[in-house]
């Protein structure tokens, strides 16, 4: 849906803000969030280059001091972008928690503040995460397709189909998403133990801390490891070979983080020597290329990166980072800036 | 595998036993438990057939008293075969808890009992249910199919992506399976609401009883409705257009029951129209034959089967299924009876 909002006024004292890409459900709030705020500027386009045209003197979005970023607007910020702003814009506003497509060191060069959206997608990510264990664990995905493929019958077969319940699901950064994931599936209950530098504040009881000197420990008696940090430039192949290898025969591998956080090469040579049993992926290194070698191995689900890809989620972003951009452009608080800019 | 067991005693005092089709995960507790009990005879071929003919006087099975039927056995014991069993036959032991595949009213003129396993894939078969209601909800198959198909981006949509969490699960029939679902997704939370023709004794008191009178109020506040009815001449249909329609537009149906109990094809028309937005299915009229017009429907994740299909529920159906014929051939008291048996 188009928003079609009419400047609210027309001097030249009213800061602009520029949304990029349309909003799906938050329309009516941006309007009542920015009324008497802010001169809310929508810009259908999804290019780079429109943007930064735009600001420029006698431009459509001349003088906008802030930038709502969404997913299905154009989504990286790469330095050569940030650079190229002109210095009217103060305020960047990310919907979602991940914020790895924005160069936050040229943003700070440039004295811009930017924010995110931590939390409002960890339910979906996490029912996410618990989808593609289901289905790793019981070999849902496959069978789809051969029963599409007209072999129902062949893969009505017991051996090497696992259920949940009681079995070890060991969580690679324990954060927002990692602790709900852990909540549902404590329902089964499955065994939950989690890898964090520090024990994360707030996880209860029953997920049980395997600190750096225990990490191997861990490994060893997880039948799902389900990865869940950020995309850090130390968390790159954070899960490698040796990572992967320490896992017990027949282990299940999740990721609904970042695809460069898992050395692919290394994951697709231990589903093929069945070190691991299966994989559930949401995320790629190079999407949205997916490596044609994982879609020929039977056990492996594959989604387009629909972690918190839900309207549920998405109209929490939408209305977060919306106040938070308000929030910016009115001088008050917001908690939800990204660490390196508090 | 092959249970190459040789018979414990030749006499003929000792009864006789045919195990149809191979055992996956227990064959240790065959041996044990049969153990100066009965001759275990294990019959390789799918074909009942090959049973009957067996059981003729100087065949391979003749005299047996007990049949293990399983589901990678020959599955469908009609009349005509029940008929042709010869009088030596006492118990049929049945895996799985659904034996609407063998006609009791036949077996009762021959005095047959029989009994099955309820219980055992309640896990495998809840964990199933609950995955094909995250993939209808959230339209995971679909997306799937178009990674795989290259259109990565093409299924990012929010729109129509929903999460279960504080969406409404409607069972219709609750008992081990939809109790054990209504636990699972309890954690969400899902708030959960049953149709039964009484209240299920051991429900917990969040599980919402809506009895016959409250049925169309039930269905017209369910997101999701999950069949757990089983298959009786008095369910063919159950769900059948009116109650389909009763349904509010954009509500989904999962059904890991049996096939019979929905009308196909008023389901298939409220796709198409899209009064249903989406459908999970594991259990089809006629498998393993799938309604073409299904797979044409974008919106349909469809499993062939698996319901119960585990490591974890087999082993359990195995040693419970064999422990019912041990303890018929015994003599003992067997809770497992099936109700037209007791």
């Amino acid at each position: 849906m188009v928003l079609n909002m009419q400047p609210m006024r027309t001097d030249s004292t009213i800061p602009r803000i520029v949304i990029c890409g349309n909003l799906e459900f938050a329309s009516a709030e941006c309007e009542s969030l920015f009324k008497g705020v802010a001169e809310v500027l929508v810009m259908n386009s999804l290019s780079s280059a429109d943007l930064i045209e735009g600001m420029q003197p006698g431009g459509r979005y001349e003088g906008a001091v802030g930038i709502l970023r969404q997913w299905n607007g154009f989504s990286h910020m790469q330095r050569a972008f940030i650079e190229a702003l002109p210095s009217s814009v103060k305020y960047i506003s990310s919907l979602g928690a991940g914020y790895d497509m924005i160069d936050i060191d040229a943003c700070k060069e440039k004295g811009i503040i930017v924010a995110h959206t931590p939390g409002v997608g960890n339910d979906a990510t996490a029912v996410t995460a618990l989808y593609l264990i289901i289905s790793a664990l019981r070999r849902f995905s496959v069978a789809e397709r051969q029963l599409r493929a007209g072999l129902f019958d062949a893969s009505r077969v017991t051996q090497g189909r696992r259920d949940p319940t009681v079995r070890t699901l060991a969580i690679l950064g324990l954060g927002g998403i990692g602790l709900r994931l852990a909540e549902l599936v404590h329902a089964f209950p499955m065994r939950v133990v989690y890898h964090n530098r520090r024990p994360f504040v707030g996880a209860p009881e029953w997920c049980e801390y395997y600190g750096p000197g225990r990490l191997d420990e861990m490994l060893a008696m997880a039948d799902v490891l389900s990865v869940h940090v950020p995309l850090r430039k130390d968390t790159v192949g954070l899960v490698d070979e040796a990572m992967i290898r320490k896992l017990k025969k027949g282990a299940v591998l999740i990721n609904t983080a970042r695809g460069k956080v898992v050395d692919e090469e290394a994951m697709i040579r231990a589903l093929e020597d069945e070190h691991l049993s299966a994989v559930g992926l949401d995320v790629f290194p190079d999407e949205p290329t997916v490596n044609p070698r994982l879609l020929e191995l039977p056990n492996a689900t594959l989604l387009p990166h629909l972690g918190s890809i839900s309207s549920d989620a998405q109209k929490l972003m939408e209305v977060r980072g919306l106040t938070n951009l308000r929030d910016l452009v009115l001088g008050l608080n917001v908690a939800d800036l990204v660490p390196e800019c508090r």
